[in-house]
């Protein structure tokens, strides 16, 4: 048995909290916590698509993600102050959207864009999979906005999707890195999943000591079961279903 | 008597609450809420200072301030999507780092530089003004603990440092406008003012309508007022002073 | 009776020469000598309008700032190398914008754009008041030209305004300061200021020594007197009024 | 069984070919042919390291990736014309540092930097992954050429390194994309792997399908295959081994 | 006699290849070699003009240049990472553009762009000549696939144009420079002539060196037998002439 | 015989005048006005060199160059509006500065840099040519205040020189193209020429219309003897010598 620094077993998850509508500005929105990982995620809803879209009768989904500079322990400079978002920044928000896209049906959405955001008030590790979780109810409550005023007739997302990371360290194999444990990791691995079980996103990453098949299968399984007790999570935030039939 | 959108008087300002100890990971950080406007304020210090003070045994305090994009009823893209912060965001980040340096003794700072970040989650209007009252705030509280942990032998600050907005609509004078007024404001005014009652700064514009001696006496007035309220609010969230002697 | 580094009275400002039709490629210019300061000032006149006054039927009116790099006693690098105006820069063109259009009836003006530059070729303090004074006088040129010429029907111009610096330096309330004077000043006060004596903008800050009412009362007073000289040089160089009635 | 469009069967590679010593100013370099991409890849070395590497001894490995503008069957802007990388391009630099960094032994490379560029030159599909299969070749010559002039010692370079990528398309899995196959797939998988099997990178994306269980081990099995049929190749274009004992 | 590093006469080119249709993606390509410096240059054809051109009737022919990163001895950082291409690769790429679109009928050529990008990819002196010189291959490529394809119904090419480099080192005149005769030349200059023995351009610099009128004399004679050569490199690759009648 | 616009002969030079010591601020300063072009032109001494020179007892000499917004007839959008030099003024300052390092001993001048800026506030054609012819004289001004207050100990100057256009304009070859000429020339060349009679540059192109060797002796014969009354201007604007000896 494996200890950790805040005696979680291997395969536990961080206490999770996630309050719905965090921002009154926003269509949706919400802070999620994990742990000590805060981000305010919101959706917008924005009555226009990117040119590769315009008259094709389809929606779009982007994100954007950000820290604000004393989410970190040392402050972190501005991004704005070197000119332009870090490759870093650039892959999480790619990621984000295409895992939110996933179980989006864009026909249902119109020719509207869904512009996510996600800004993390406190790192602890894992921003990026909080993030998506924690923009899937972001938009789920834009959603019920949106049809409840009649704007969209029907719900466009498929199925939920949330993520979590699982990691090597030490040669044990864990479930949802903070950042002390990510930052000796030998293994990191980011899952993104549906709530039918089906992966949207696997990034395994080996710094310096490749992994081989079967320690790949002992952190699928243990994302899955994470994966699957955060969206109980977001079920209860959202409170009543956000799928359409 | 004038009626305000949401019943205050003329002279009244909008509910302010400040939670210290906002962000875990900062020396000192607060969450200021004043009406609908919300900003997380944090202060970091850095053991080092600008090359034009090196050696001087003098320290520094600056300041960042940028806005969520969805702080606002409509998304504004981040800056960093431009490459540079916008005029207004200088600005405003002079104005807090100005009004913050006003009261602090840079010589008991030491060759070290106290960063403040403001960062507006939600804005309705007075963005700049509740940054500064939440910013000295969190640097008190910074203070609070680097004196506790003796990396300061005595605290820097002289005296409190608050603002508040003052403006004419529909000519009539105004404490604290809300998003709704200012943006019809004929004249718009924020004052810095310490607890000791005087003056760091004033920034008086007329975009179309000059005003008189009589018309900036009156917003003067008023102003103090509401800066005396504010450094009361201040100090319950301080709990102890933060001054030295 | 304080004595300064070139003998004139508290109360009294440096000389001042403005050379009208400086720059012939323009629509209206001058050049503006207030002591060292010297300042190109150019109108020109654009036919549209930035996005938000389409079909509007208003025009607009704005500012550009910059400073050669010799024009300081030491060289000071162009901010083109640098890739962005500074933040100061901004401050200043906002600020000359804001004043002319204080007094300029923007409908009157049609759907175009009153496009004032400002070029600092010599620097001794008070460029950015001496940059409102100036730019009255060449976007009063250029509305001659365009009246005359029947591009413009009536001239939009309301009042006339000009600026002028005060502060307080070594305690003592000091008109129009030199940079040798405004880089050693507690307080240093922009004032705008019409025809008819009302207010457009005041600007007061204190670095480090934070002001009363009497001194805000000083200063009020000194910039007034000083304001009034400089629009009796305005008239002169403008010859005719440009007033409309 | 599938039809593809060149003939060629579900598991079977497009055409590889591998000319070392293409650029002869670089002290590694080879043209990677695999189908129509060809990638430049060179390998530099530096006599110094990032600054968080100062005096511990180790090395360092970093990557640049570009293409052509004319790489791609419609011209294609320089990324120099915006001003920055694009968030693909960061992302692809970034997996080809971290892939052969995972076999390099950075404390044996001792303080210098291996710079690896990879530029193509011509794209259809998959040129990230036969960057890296390149990048470990030019780095491979770059190794043999110090560790003869004695500038190293013993080659740093623990394994070889490969990659290929496999998709889903019209429900079938596929090894090695080409473009055509890449654009129209459900599931696009990059997967990096040593010459003992183990894996240094999985990136799986599904964009509208999420994959299941059964699916991931079909496509890991194929890439393995692939990978070790490239491996035979890099081994080929090296001539002698550059791995150390 | 004067003896050069390569045992060339005065007044000897390097040895030339063309190979055309370097790059199948391209409309016209060709990678050409002069010594050791190695180009690719593509023709692309884009089916629209620059604003000031729309609806003229004419067409555009504009070109791009760079370097990849390892072309030189040690490596050059790429311009992307510095935000902006050099002040030697504007001069550079302005030159291409007008030598070609000095033989070019762009009425001929209808309402499109020709885009001429010249990648090198080792640099060993003349870069930029060579440049001139494929290009003019490649743009003729495209042009004969174009009047084949119907897309042009006559080819808007008036003449040959090619370049190379004269100078003066160590007081003697020299024919096409190598980069270690480049680097310590008193006199540098470029030519770029018609396949007339008309001239385009003459760039002729001395950095501490001032030339005389029988040196100036000197250095055309050996640069127009030159480019005489060049030209009939250009026609063997080509194969059929790409001039208009 | 050909009638210019201005009346001039087509050897003529436009009315010269140079105004030194223009901007007190400056080491060296000229105002120099050919025909309706007129640019300020400062020298600026620094105490320390590029890298590339640090400890080889050599200075340095660069340049930059601007143009004021509304130089020209229509207003022109600052450099730093797009973050950036056009690649015309990084043509123009790369050859301001080589132009006067040709005639000036790096050696002789110290570990310094000769820092010259060239800022067109009007613009009528030859702007960069009034700017070297300008510059030598603010280089000038700055050598004879340098050395008669021992900072150097003798003058870095080797030469006088100056520059001017000549062009091909309907089939005639003109002197000293004004901008009207100019932007419907067949070829445009600038020559920068020594007070000894040798070229330092020459910069021929031809848009559409390639030129013959007889059009290029009757353009350099014309540019020579413009620039001797040129550097008899220099020579009168300066009043003693400023050439080493």
């Amino acid at each position: 048995m494996h200890f950790r620094s805040d005696n979680r077993t291997p395969d536990q998850l961080r206490p999770v909290s996630i309050i719905p509508d965090y921002i009154s500005t926003a269509e949706g929105s919400c802070l999620i916590e994990v742990g000590n990982t805060r981000v305010i995620c919101t959706a917008s809803i924005e009555e226009s698509v990117p040119s590769f879209l315009r008259n094709s009768g389809k929606g779009w989904l982007t994100s954007e993600y950000a820290m604000l500079p004393r989410a970190t322990l040392t402050r972190t400079p501005r991004e704005v102050s070197k000119g332009r978002a870090s490759g870093r920044t650039h892959e999480i928000q790619r990621l984000i959207g295409r895992s939110l896209r996933a179980v989006t049906d864009l026909t249902k959405l119109g020719e509207r864009t869904l512009f996510v955001d996600c800004d993390v008030i406190q790192a602890d590790g894992g921003t990026r999979t909080a993030s998506i979780t924690g923009a899937f109810v972001a938009v789920g409550l834009a959603v019920q906005k949106l049809t409840e005023a009649g704007t969209l007739s029907i719900s466009p997302l498929r199925d939920y999707v949330a993520a979590t990371s699982v990691g090597i360290v030490d040669g044990a194999v864990l479930l949802d890195l903070a950042y002390e444990e990510d930052s000796r990791a030998e293994v990191d691995m980011n899952i993104v999943m549906t709530g039918s079980r089906k992966m949207v996103e696997i990034q395994g990453t080996a710094e310096q000591h490749p992994f081989d098949d079967e320690q790949l299968a002992k952190m699928m399984s243990l994302a899955k079961a994470g994966i699957e007790q955060l969206i109980v999570k977001q079920k209860a935030a959202l409170g009543t279903t956000v799928l359409s039939q």
